[in-house]
């Protein structure tokens, strides 16, 4: 057969297999020394200059040259509401669902994260447990331009809403100052308290220094462009920040028994964000894999967005034959994909096998769009393997924990000792005395 | 009243006194060129040659110009165990004893964390949830020369091993070819899977990307100096980090209550860290301030680290009387200290007021060195503010999650409709078809 959309096609038998997954997963952000001394300079002006700053930077990048004071950068939360009311019932109406479902989501998973603390009394008095507590303030980013979503507003302002945020603060350039209703909408709904039209460098350093119109927040999250990436890692203490965004991801294993043009719509879904966008099959059926290179020849140029996606299954997707199931739940681990669907009969037996994912999509009527609008669980996940070793964006971002040390006067006895015998051993003498002066 | 002590007294009715403590607080890492560029360079050199520029750093930096293999670079099992079997056996319990009341808290942590994830059924038959799953691999930092600490050892490898990490990698600098004995014996009774001594940049930088000898891992942990710093911050989104921890901090909150020798003494164990710890004392009695300051000139001089304490509490430390109680709390606060000591009656009431800390001692037989070395909670906890957003170091840094969706049939015709509409109202039109392919 031949096939007329380029697509990298492997088979996990041939020889070189893993080396060729290993170029093929590779992605790194380009580190930009321009970028880089821009940044600096930036973070410096806003932290020393405040509003003066963010003002001149906003006039110059987003051309909004007939705004003269901080004033009018803030968007009034009438606006917002205005904005919510001016679009369609259909819109409003599903926004609301999403919004609803989130939040419902969000609130099992503070119940389930341990957001309550703990507290224990040991035999002789002594108490020990952890305290959690919601973050006071959080900035969200949301990037202006062609990447402006309403879903991505909701998914990071409600999590934060249900950990108990006192104030969540966001920010959104308007480049010429065009505003996007249904992302001010979307703010309304997830009950964002204050929106500046700013962004880039210059709004992150006003929200990790805080300036005299922008107040300081404790965490900054939300995607954005290299020079919002490459803020945030440098404020990065000052405030906490979420991960740094890498191209979006999905990662489909199928037993070949869904139906190919459901599939091949699945990878244009992930394909069509941008052309750095990643879309793998795994499966052990070889007609079945030819069977969705047909479909995607077949639909893709129905898509609106034929030349992203034609871009991006070229340049970064694969069709996988695999061994078998089991092989593919292996390379899944390796891959550790931000959206992994298991498109297969009984799929929970191969979810089981999975340590490495941001978010699974179990059967074949899950579609990773649903899961980016309304299923419920957050749609900020994390790519470029960093499954690895971290997590979808959760109420427990906006919350941190305090350790609870009650020690009895019997405890301090018992615990005096083996602390000074190990302060003694590491030479803070201090230390020593201060646990023996508690002892009778 | 006078005093030999050098130390900043402060009222909080001064006026200007916000801006004072504000100052007192300011910390900030210094960011140097040379640093940066020499980390730059150290990090692309062990990327692309791997061993061989490890090997080459650690003959030049720690002058172990006799070492000619990386094998030589790690130390085999047995060696931990002669370390164990080398120490007293005072110390040698000391540790065992720390060690079981750290594993106790931290499996209690895991409890009550959320570790077992969660999964609900809604009405049409879909299911929600999330699975927790610990790292694969962890690498942990312990610095060499004189901040070798075998109690980081166990506090950074111990809730790895609770929360199941498969391998435990611990990197520590020799210079000179010194190993200290009790870091090595805490090694082997955290269980910790595999020692290389090697420092610096490059041992971030073996542990981030792998090498032929040593194992990639998916986060490191553990503090390091200036270099190592700068490298986890470069590497972070490669691997998981922890916090970048600055100078210690103790913060005591005393009604006037406790023995003044003993809040003098709490304050010299922060302060013989180094130079640039903080110890600061809120407390609403003058007289008894003047009470804590005689003992601390009393006390001062038969200190073995008293140069060091002296020049920290000159430089960073201070005695503030305050209004009351609640103000102390309200300040603690805006402070955020790594650790709160609330030396007072009914220590309970002022901890429910306390948003940000990263450990609170409560009562006047909790002594921070208790909290250190042997009361169970981690000692890796937020400095620098850092407690407004981030945690102490627990079983939670060493999971992750992964959302798990899995829609019915039925599900997908509510959720579909949504997910289209909203995906439409993005411009994303593949995401829309592909929830539409599901819909009846």
């Amino acid at each position: 057969m031949s096939f007329t959309t380029a697509l990298t096609r492997l088979d996990s038998t041939q020889s070189g297999f893993a080396q060729t997954l290993r170029q093929l997963l590779a992605f790194e952000a380009s580190e930009d020394a321009a970028i880089d001394q821009s940044v600096v300079q930036i973070l410096q002006a806003v932290k020393t200059r405040g509003d003066t700053a963010v003002l001149e930077y906003t006039q110059r990048f987003d051309r909004l040259s007939g705004i003269s004071s901080m004033q009018a950068l803030e968007i009034p939360q009438e606006d917002l509401h205005a904005a919510l009311a001016s679009i369609s019932n259909e819109r409003r109406s599903a926004l609301e669902a999403a919004a609803q479902r989130v939040r419902a989501y969000h609130e099992v998973q503070k119940r389930e994260c341990g957001s309550a603390g703990f507290s224990y009394t040991e035999a002789d008095g002594t108490v020990l447990g952890q305290k959690v507590t919601p973050l006071d303030r959080v900035g969200i980013y949301v990037p202006g331009g062609k990447a402006a979503y309403p879903s991505s507003v909701l998914m990071n302002a409600i999590p934060a809403k249900v950990a108990g945020v006192r104030e969540i603060i966001m920010v959104v350039p308007t480049p010429d100052g065009v505003r996007n209703p249904l992302v001010l909408a979307a703010a309304a709904i997830a009950g964002v308290d204050r929106v500046f039209t700013i962004g880039g460098a210059q709004a992150v350093a006003a929200l990790a220094y805080g300036t005299e119109s922008i107040p300081q927040v404790d965490k900054i999250v939300g995607p954005g462009n290299a020079y919002v990436a490459n803020a945030k890692r440098r404020v990065f203490g000052t405030v906490g920040i979420d991960m740094i965004a890498g191209p979006s991801e999905i990662l489909v294993l199928c037993d070949g028994t869904t139906d190919p043009d459901w599939v091949a719509m699945d990878l244009f879904s992930q394909a069509e964000h941008d052309e750095l966008a990643q879309s793998i099959l795994l499966c052990p059926d070889a007609a079945y894999i030819d069977a969705v290179h047909a479909s995607i020849d077949k639909l893709i140029a129905t898509m609106p967005r034929a030349e992203i996606i034609r871009t991006s299954l070229k340049d970064r997707g694969a069709l996988i034959k695999v061994r078998d199931m089991q092989e593919a739940c292996d390379i899944a681990n390796e891959i550790a994909a931000e959206h992994l669907e298991i498109s297969a009969e009984n799929p929970q037996q191969w979810a089981d096998q999975i340590r490495h994912a941001g978010a699974m999509f179990l059967g074949r009527f899950s579609s990773e769009s649903l899961g980016d609008y309304c299923a419920g669980p957050n749609h900020v996940l994390p790519t470029s393997r960093t499954a690895r070793f971290s997590s979808p964006l959760g109420v427990y971002d906006f919350q941190k924990r305090s350790s609870m040390i009650q020690v009895s006067e019997q405890g301090a006895q018992t615990l005096g000792k083996i602390a000074a015998e190990l302060a003694y051993g590491e030479g803070l003498p201090a230390h020593a005395r201060s646990a023996e002066l508690r002892l009778k």
